[in-house]
């Protein structure tokens, strides 16, 4: 374990890398545009440049021994491939880690970010110590990551913990996969932007925006934080939804924690308590007395220390 | 494998015994009451005594080698223990594997009833030649066995599984675990019952037992075979609430294969075909075209036969 390593957060507009030392500690970042558009080779030779900077950094004698990577899902984890995340269609069906290991002669490894996210909350965050941890993150779209015994459980096709498209409500909002009711319709970023504009109409109000920007999933989140009457109802809701979902996967696989991730889960227990609250109603109470439901404490950094993780697991 | 073993399927009421050749045919049945306030060394002596009689049954120089069990959970699988299951209240905390190999000087392991059913059906039934499958029991209540990779899966405190205390309306019907709008309001014998006997009511009608006996779920079912069509609305709704469960765990453990058993399950596509079109309607795509949704072939020889299987683990 005393071997420096690389993780590379993929995203769909920003691609972040950390240098990762012996003790697991990013020491260095460098933040890049992804460019997907570029095509593969350029978005890999971008990498590959930010790689050698970062290795620059490293003491004497010193150098990057691996390299872990995650992206937006769909990904083949076995073969490193990423298949077709939306956002990222310039990088559609690329070998990624196939491709990276031949221009750094590295080893590379590549996850799903959610899953990443997850091994860095497992072994550096707040389920250090725990035999199982669930990763829910909550942002754009609503996922989960399982992590059973230590490992990653991937399912059979590799796309387990698609808890955003639980059904709560069949006749319910129609949902961008094409169900109605699913979680993400109440939980997600897009989620809390309509309905806190649906209860705004109906109020008969105006969202208090200043500029002429968008409203995102975060300002509703911080408007409630503000006291907006509307906007906590809002969250409230959500929160109530993935409380729904959290008592769920407690009863199925009985697992304790639920480490809550994403850009909505900043909101912190706006968002978290009326979910514990939910559990409490829907699921046994040796269960739910058992559930903990926390935010994830790494934050972005959590991406990157899994895929470090990823990257010492690479080299074995 | 060339060992004779048996299998024990404790119930509520009775007990149903299976000898087990050595190429996992069951050739020959005891069925005993239970009989469970009698106390465990009663119990045990029963058992023990319809052992014998199967022992005799044997080719000459044959003997039994190992006995699997099962029971209603909750059950330490582990210890071997009998926890507290409702109906067996005079075997509450029983060490059942430790007094019966003690008594039988055989080794002897102990599961849940529906995870014994899963066992069998994954090796001798609908699940032969998979990796992964759930069993689904639908009778009295709801439950889920989770096979993956051959392994039974049973989460951090031997609980996971729990699909019918799965909320699917928080504002929904009072259920027996105190919560609201659970799998198992819509979807087990008596929830089969109650929602017939209200849709009567709602129509002003008497329901057409002849007898005085009180209606079960099994006859909701054989009256929608028959064409009664407040009794096929019943089901229909019975089978789209198991289908949003088996949707919701495609979509997070990523599993192909649920194998439906249990009492109201006899009831075949009266009760799959709405859950198979629901799973249509609130899955992906690529998720709800692997599904498939199949009776469970072996009936009540399953958790005999599962049972069997842990026989033959226990003797390693």
């Amino acid at each position: 374990m005393d071997d420096w390593v690389v993780g590379v957060d993929l995203g769909a507009t920003k691609t972040a890398l950390g240098l990762i030392d012996p003790q697991d500690h990013i020491v260095a970042y460098r933040r890049i545009p992804t460019d997907a558009d570029d095509g593969p080779r350029a978005v890999v030779e971008r990498i590959a440049r930010s790689v050698a900077e970062l290795q620059e950094e490293l003491p004497d004698g010193q150098r990057i021994a691996a390299m872990g990577m995650c992206s937006p899902g769909p990904v083949d984890h076995r073969t490193g491939t990423l298949i077709d995340p939306p956002n990222l269609s310039g990088l559609h069906h690329t070998p990624l880690r196939h491709m990276l290991a031949g221009r750094l002669e590295l080893p590379v490894s590549l996850e799903h970010d959610a899953r990443a996210a997850a091994l860095g909350e497992f072994y550096y965050g707040a389920g250090r110590g725990e035999r199982s941890m669930v990763y829910v993150v909550v942002g754009t779209g609503v996922g989960a990551a399982i992590i059973v015994d230590g490992q990653l459980y991937h399912g059979a096709h590799g796309s387990a913990g698609e808890i955003g498209h639980v059904t709560l409500d069949l006749d319910g909002e129609l949902c961008s996969c094409g169900s109605r009711g699913c979680v993400e319709t109440y939980t997600s970023g897009p989620g809390l932007v309509r309905h806190y504009q649906r209860a705004l109409e109906r109020e008969g109000k105006e969202h208090p925006q200043e500029t002429g920007q968008p409203l995102t999933g975060e300002q509703v989140a911080r408007l409630a934080g503000q006291g907006d009457a509307l906007a906590m109802l809002v969250m409230a809701e959500a929160g109530q939804a993935l409380g729904i979902a959290i008592a769920s996967m407690a009863m199925l696989l009985d697992i304790d924690l639920y480490v809550v991730g994403g850009s909505v889960a900043k909101s912190g227990d706006l968002l978290l308590e009326p979910a514990r609250r939910t559990v409490l109603r829907c699921s046994y109470p040796s269960v739910s007395s058992r559930v903990r439901i926390v935010p994830a404490p790494l934050g972005d950094d959590g991406p990157l220390l899994g895929c470090g993780w990823l990257a010492r697991q690479a080299m074995r």
